[in-house]
C-alpha cells in the first residue's frame, strides 16, 4: 500500500508536455502528463491487448482519436480506449491528465 | 473509445455511500464512490491477484488499512493497494473517490 499525491507532480514545461511515472506493476501503469495550453500529446496506438483511461484532473482540452476526430475533454472527463485504438490529447488551457494502462505495455 | 463524465455521478445518499460502476471490461473496472461527511467505506480485502487505485477527486478523509491504520486522504491523493491488502476509506468532508481495479474481480 502506498500513497501518491498529484500535488507532487504539478509541474509544466514550456517546450513540451511533462511526463511523470507514478506507478508501475504487473497489473497497471499510472502516469501523469501535464500540458501547457496549446501543447499536444500526439495521437498514437500500440498493437497490444488492454485498455487505458485518460482522466482530466485539471484544465480542459480535447481528446483526439482516429481520422482527426476529437471530443471535448473537461475536468472530470474520463476517456476509455483500447490500447490499440488511436488516442491523444490537445490542451486548450494548462491541463493535467492521469493515464492508467492495464495491463502495462 | 467512450467518454465518461464524473459530473454525471456527483450524487450522495444520506444513509450510505453511493456507488457508480463507470466501466467494466476484461482489463479493469472503474467505480466512483461518493461519501457524505462521516460515511465509511469499510475495510475489506479479496484473496485475488491484482491491484487497485483509490483516487480522491473531491473532499478529504482517511485511507484505512490493516490493524486500524490510517493515512490522510486529500483531493489529488492516490492510494495504490494490492486487492488482497485490507483497504477502506472514511470521509471527513463530503468526498468523491475513483477506484480502478485491475484485473477486475
Amino acid at each position: 500500500m502506498k500513497k501518491i499525491s498529484l500535488n507532487d507532480s504539478n509541474q509544466y514545461d514550456d517546450k513540451t508536455f511533462k511526463r511523470f511515472l507514478l506507478h508501475d506493476s504487473a497489473y497497471f501503469r499510472v502516469l501523469n502528463f501535464n500540458l501547457k495550453a496549446g501543447q499536444l500529446f500526439p495521437v498514437h496506438s500500440h498493437s497490444a491487448e488492454g485498455q487505458l483511461t485518460i482522466q482530466v484532473v485539471a484544465g480542459q482540452g480535447e481528446f483526439l482519436g482516429a481520422d482527426d476526430s476529437s471530443m471535448p475533454a473537461d475536468t472530470g472527463d474520463v476517456l476509455v480506449s483500447d490500447i490499440s485504438e488511436p488516442h491523444g490529447v490537445r490542451a486548450t488551457t494548462d491541463m493535467r491528465i492521469l493515464v492508467t494502462i492495464a495491463p502495462p505495455i
